[in-house]
């Protein structure tokens, strides 16, 4: 390595790159085509494209790169905090300590211009305040849902979630940064529930 | 479904966002974090993290935006026409045309104005002409080599990759639209290929 420029700048940058890779390793409660269980990084980008293909069911005003920024980063916590499932039991205030402590590490292996921005973005999609951020979390609640109805139940089988708890839980998070893949999502998914409970 | 109202233009686009769930079953030929190999979707997430890390590696007037939008996109024709390992053998011609066919028949999923305008940013990827593409057609050759170091050898082990092989394959795709990260890559993979030659 004698002969390697110094790049410190860069060379924090591929650290952050390689830890990243880590997130290919986490485990999620939902299924991919093959019934195989997904993995954090393989969603992040899937609901990437997600926002770039929605785009025009964002609130008014909502700037999609902003967006998939955001869901190219909103999940690296968990390489340390892991995934939680939305319908598992766990410990709110816990959780949020965890995952701060992640992105303190995580994102402080950038240089700090940038360790600066990226945390910027993930505070900002955590906070759900923005159009950016509500639509950004609306379509990560969107797209598991989507998955179970592909794997006709998947984690609302493998958790026996009722539909009342869906609606409760799901419906609120998903409605509020995009209503219209709500109503979308509504009918399919409570066909599904119906089948899955003999109704139907 | 009889409460769903009519919805083609999002049907469409959830049957394109449906299909793209199989990029994650498409399986490369590098290997990740605990050594099983990369999948396709996963890759593209991974190389859209690298062009919002790396914005300021890429040439001069370079639309990161767009750039993520490619790699978001440059991998979805694998689905139909599988991935091809640089270092593998494969007839150029025919694999140029099962991938147009394959982007005919993926983006021709979403309504029309969409589909003409992923497939144009798809073929804006293929061309390499523009500083966004060439851009990201260098982060997607960059990535195999950060990660084949990282496993210690990973597809050069695997292909038995000589050094000269790599120079001339991959390095003026690298050096085309990221020179710098070229520089930063050559003196730590060199010292990869030595150790598995012996030569270290
Ligand atoms: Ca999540």
């Amino acid at each position: 390595m004698d002969s390697a420029p110094d790049t410190p700048r860069l060379d924090a940058q591929m650290a952050f790159l390689g830890e990243a890779d880590r997130l290919k390793a986490v485990i999620r409660a939902t299924r991919v085509t093959g019934n195989r269980f997904e993995n954090s990084a393989e969603h992040s980008w899937h609901v990437a494209l997600y926002a770039l293909t929605l785009a025009e069911h964002a609130p008014e005003g909502c700037d999609t790169t902003r967006v998939i920024q955001m869901l190219l980063l909103h999940d690296l916590v968990e390489i340390d905090a892991g995934d939680n499932p939305i319908f598992g039991d766990h410990d709110a205030a816990a959780m949020e300590a965890a995952e701060a402590a992640a992105a303190d590490r995580l994102f402080g292996l950038l240089p700090a211009d940038q360790a600066a921005s990226f945390r910027a973005i993930w505070d900002e999609f955590e906070a759900n305040e923005t159009p950016e951020a509500r639509f950004a979390k609306s379509l990560d609640r969107f797209a598991p849902p989507v998955l179970n109805m592909a794997a006709g139940g998947g984690s609302w089988s493998d958790y026996s979630v009722e539909w009342d708890t869906f609606e409760t839980r799901v419906a609120p998070k998903i409605a509020s940064g995009a209503p219209g893949l709500w109503q979308w999502l509504r009918p399919r998914a409570r066909a599904v529930f119906d089948r899955l409970a003999g109704r139907a």
